[in-house]
């Protein structure tokens, strides 16, 4: 056996190993946490799909983020949910009066000044379809109708206070568009553009957020096979990333996370200069909890591993519904 | 926006978006069924912690795999389980007199010759410290004494008839020591080396397998994370793969599945040459199985998405409990 | 402007800077400290050229480093002194009777057993000449006699319980020498090899560290030149790495730090899959320190500075004196 | 040991040494010397935080460079100090009636005709903010404004007879910019445009340049964090770099110097036709003067090590306040 | 015009110009000049074919370099010329009784110590065939036998003192075998190897030096086409450099010069951890001091043009009989 | 030695050597030959500083080259000489009223319709400052209205019948601006741009093409080298480059040649699409024509060794005054 094959000797130590583990630390700065947001001020609601997860209201938001910016939170993503506005054609509910996402981005920086505030930007839960986005007359998405429309609900956004705001609808071209506002409105210097750039149409791992963000689609008709990728596409992954980095975008994402490492590393292979971030989305969250809860391993145990491995993979940031949980292990690690 | 950055064009239609998804195709020549034989004859035991898998003696497993040969199976992977036969510190259970797994080879061969045999190589369902080789006197693991023992292990199991021997011991110059023994029997140009080149030390996905297999380690001074990999380590990955490919593996693995298709990705890339398995390990198979079991997703969903996020990371061939379920699906598609 | 080239967006917020960086966290796993051990049991020596550095001996090291440890230190690296042994040609005193490090590592490991114990093999502090290594009659360096002595002294260090052996002689050929003591030794699988594969002969960095280790060559013919690379050489750099790495060994180094950055990023990027250190000497160390002392900058400021500069280079480990400096800012973070 | 193992063979001899070392020698041509020059024409003023190093007024200038000339010197790098004209929101003392610099370049091209002039670019030692640019109604950067208004600068100092301008805000779009008014002012072909392409905010090397050119800000509100690169970010700094060699630069800059050589590497491989500058700042020079006058080292061998490591990293040019004690250096040698 | 495509700026100045050439100084480090050694002691011959070179026995020769040492020169490369021993088959006036190469040697070590001492190792102008080695019964070149020879050759200049050994004969196996000797002799760690790994079979660039060498083949039967390389054969360039480099060639050349600096530069990037040598041929050096004879060009100026090409090209030393010429340029600089 | 260390066997015998020699054939088809056109009708001029080439008229020309080409000439490279037609500041001599090279196109595309015929586009011969391009009042490069005045020029070649344009004066944006001409003649897709893309400021190699062209410079403020390369660039050649190909050029040219052969490697490893032509110029004919009449070599053997070097790095065509001596020779061949 040639000495180079001989690996043992560089591993048979806790620290020699934590050695070979190159960049996987996780610490707060790098988590970020998904937060539904209700049209009902005080709300505090549980999510079936979404076990441990709630979501809450523009009052009683700020106190529940206050607890756990103690343990280290540093930063969350906002989706907004509409309970008593209702839905329209050109989901007005976005960004108009009484949207909830616009009234969280001004209490939260008003409230709790050290926190980042990203925004999701789609129209999927504002929509009376459903759509991510605004249809034809002939109900066919209308791919310039939905970015200009999107590129000004992102503007609502940054103008209320976001940090970032996070596109997600797989548009083409909406990146560029809205950092188009962004300049017009003297705001590019100061808010960024994450792009949910490499988003896979899963067949499975979406079906609890839905139901938590209440944007399942309403029609038959549209599936939304048509704008986020096929599963097995690497080539489509590959240029949709690169367009939004052409088109200035400041951050990319890939969703969902586990089953996508692959994708993951590629991106960041080829995109190293741009912090990527991992979605661990709803269903991945569900099988690991249910796993847990069925015996087949301890649940901190799978979320720290299947952490590292996201950051093994390349993700600079990740975005879970575990975020609580592991603030949790950090501070008592 | 440029044309260029216009892609919806590409995935608009069912058709074009299965041309968008490269080489994903799954069909029974790309998937292996690991079976656990017992030394029981007539066995068929279910195992508490893989639901829908079982154990069987060498009397009941032709019918059942003939069964399955019916649907498409093509090859098999077999694990030894002792339930008579003590286990010893050599672990002579595993290829001496009685050894399940050298009577599977036989009658598998005999009953069913078209099936592909393989067989995995390690001492740890059949020593009495569950070690996976060897010990010093002091306790420690003695890399150049298990090595010597697992390769006689393979070359029983190549004698017995075997198409492939799958060292998964992580010992430090196994595939090469293996390869001596097979030329020295002239066994050399038709039994393959199947190495688990890159298998991680996962710290939750193993647990129901270990139980499937009672092969759990029974010392608490001997952890197995001293020859396999730490779960961050993309260094020993490649230094590992790249081992064996000079000792002359003719395939290699990547060790679990999902949570690990980063490496599976740069595994191929680095290797292209060598045909890649994955094993979509046990706890993998709980969780699918738990999540699916508890409304987050329909399973044959789940499973499908995973099996083409394998292929689409790069593997070749993918091992897993669900390969019966698959093989219906497909018959059924 | 094209919007790409807009990048202030990307960094205006202390998060998004935080994440603009990619993997240059400071943790207590990736800081070693080295360790002056003299023969004289009870000794806490001053040294002049290394303002609040020590020398220990034996019986005052364990409850210093105990004291380090309660704030995170993970390992040391030692450097033997000899106040009392006599130095000879042989450099006797590095592993014979009475040797300070065989005495350190035996009471480290007794009564510190979560310390990694790394070990400096050379020996420049224990010959009479100074030099590292041996003379052939006609008082040139002998290649062939001093790796054989020091691949000895190697094996004394693991026999006694060093966790880590670390040659930095830049004999050619020591570190494949010392893997086949190891091997003989059946000790390959616990003990690691921490090759000095680049080491630079600094004209002025390691002044303050020879007076610290009382190891300044005696002689005026003898050059340390010889084996330590010219400063401008990036093709030895490159040479002695792809060496090393050949012969086995489990961990890179790259010294001094500071300037060198440029030698670690490319050590890095072509032998990505081994840990690399980088020694942080004691002409940076004394730069550092009286840079501060004389009001041109804040010391902890620059200090974290330069070790987020050694990480942003590729440097998985960092060796430096400042490591308790570092250990109390993280621990008041 | 294999004969391709055996490196000292090849740098046991001075000159062979010397041979290794590829293209790291030193000589006039490819060093720049920083000036700060004040609106008080005879001024000769001590800098207290940079020892040996002084402002002078137009009228004692260019004897000192007449000197310095006469042992080589080659180039400077302009940089105004305001004692007299007072500094108001749009920094009309950097181009307008009385400006230092304007004033100087034309009194050097006058009487030394032989000098190349270069320039930095930049408002913060003539704004009454001390920001590096204009501010918005709202106190935020105002990237627009600044661009055109330092776009204005740098033609000013074009038509004066500036060789070369260097644009040090890093605004987005500076470079683009300043060609655009050199093309339409017909001096594109004269001009060239050294952009200080990556520039980090270092927390503590900067420290005596501000106070050196009084250009230190003034509120707390503002930090150059904002346009200056995080001192860990390497993508970032690839970024910066594509974006100014795309707009037109002639020249890149890497600032500071020792501790970011690997980004001067990296710099010069993705560009490697672009001529690369380093600039030895002000923090880099106390560290090095004071840790010699604390006999650390001797300050010749400290400097000529810096230098001949930033040539080995790729620098091109080195911006450095020791050059006239290299010069010295130089003609002794 | 794009700014990026208005390169004028970025060399309009003299200066700027000088920055555009990125390594191309030139200073005596980097020259070698051959030297031809006859045996007889004070000979001073002209050569006809090389007009200004001159041959020089022992006792002439230490004059004659001590004034080039005090220009700056600071190596030689030695060739031997027989006018008083006879040659036979065996080349043995190369390093038998009253070698003119070995006699050089050690009256150049003990004369003019600072000067580096290589030796050209060939047979050719020692053999009574002219040929480059030894010859089979049947006239073949025998190319073990040679290889043989030719070792023993280097080890005799290696043990009168050379600093540096250069095969020149194209033998394959000829740097492994001198290697080898060296490692024997405990030489290696003190002598380099410079192969001539790169030498082309040029038609008539070689002419007057053969003259000058008085080594023109003198049968018609054999060829230097069968080891020399093929004028246009890339393939065997890089293959032959790769092959010295693997058997550990400390330095590589490529001969000709002028009209193959496409080799220079392919060599250089395949093996830029090399130093790599270039020899400026006779019939170059005809050819340019014959041009600027009939006016085509100035000499100087011609001379210093292909230095620089050469450097460009990648070439660390230069090897020309024009380094008097040049000397005697940088003193006059 | 290593089996793949044997080269000898590779090219033992004159057709293995030559199919080692990759594409270095020579033909008719892959020369072009320059040709001075007066305008003087039926001159047959000597050339005193080319030896055997000669200045004819339009009168002249058709007989001489049609012997050419019945010995295989296939293309030629006219450049206009003025006797009569007086010099001025816009050059109209080169396509005005008795340009000799419009004559010359018309006459040979009448005359000799299969000889395909490209025309340097250039001013320096026809201005009377002998500048290649138009000045500003200050007597400055004016870059703009060269590129506009020649662009002009060369639409007028074209229309006259001109196969191939061929801008020399590596003005800025010259090969964008001629296309635009060609695209509004619609005479884009018959004329091609050959780019003198790579050319450098040689200082010694033109010489005697100046005398033979008459289009030395005449002022002394004015140097080529403000936009010919300088002669150590590697950066500047391919920046030109990659400008003219992004520009559009057809084809590209290195020009000198034997010295310059590097530059032909990594032009032609970076635009392996585009034909790249070398010019062989008038200092290299010079120069192997006075070493062959020294006796330094053999004249015929001089030049198709260089012509095979020049195709082993790299061009498709050479531009050689000795196109016909090689075609003399390939016809006896
Ligand atoms: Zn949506
Ligand atoms: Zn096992
Ligand atoms: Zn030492
Ligand atoms: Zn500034
Ligand atoms: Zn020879
Ligand atoms: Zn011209």
């Amino acid at each position: 056996v040639p000495t180079e094959h001989r690996l043992h000797s560089g591993y048979a130590h806790p620290l020699t190993r934590s050695w070979q583990e190159g960049n996987v630390d996780i610490d707060p700065k790098k988590l970020m946490l998904p937060v539904f947001v209700t049209d009902v001020e005080d709300a505090i609601e549980d999510i079936d799909s979404l076990p441990d997860v709630k979501r809450y209201g523009v009052a009683t938001l700020p106190g529940v983020l206050k607890d756990l910016m103690s343990k280290g939170l540093k930063s969350v993503l906002l989706f907004g949910v509409l309970n008593r506005i209702p839905k329209d054609e050109s989901g007005s509910g976005a960004d108009g009066e009484g949207s909830p996402v616009v009234a969280a981005i001004r209490v939260l920086r008003d409230k709790l000044p050290d926190l980042l505030v990203a925004c999701d930007v789609c129209l999927c839960a504002y929509t009376s379809t459903g759509h991510c986005g605004l249809l034809n007359s002939d109900g066919q998405h209308d791919n310039a109708a939905s970015v200009k429309r999107m590129a000004a609900q992102a503007l609502v956004y940054a103008r209320a206070g976001a940090h970032i705001v996070a596109p997600s609808s797989m548009s083409d071209g909406i990146v560029g568009a809205i950092k188009k506002e962004l300049v017009s409105a003297k705001l590019d210097g100061r808010v960024a553009v994450l792009s949910y750039a490499v988003k896979f149409a899963s067949s499975c791992f979406y079906g609890p957020f839905r139901s938590a963000a209440q944007s399942a689609p309403k029609g038959v008709t549209i599936s939304r096979e048509g704008y986020q990728l096929p599963v097995g596409s690497r080539g489509l992954a590959h240029r949709a990333a690169a367009r939004d980095v052409e088109e200035g975008a400041d951050m990319l994402m890939v969703k969902p996370g586990m089953a996508y490492l692959d994708i993951v590393r590629e991106t960041k292979d080829r995109f190293p200069n741009h912090p990527l971030f991992i979605y661990q989305v709803s269903g991945e969250y569900s099988m690991l909890f249910h796993g847990a809860e069925n015996g087949a391993f301890d649940l901190e145990d799978a979320v720290m591993e299947t952490f590292k491995c996201m950051r093994r993979a390349g993700a600079d940031v990740i975005i879970s519904y575990f975020t609580p949980l592991v603030l949790e292990l950090l501070n008592n690690h």
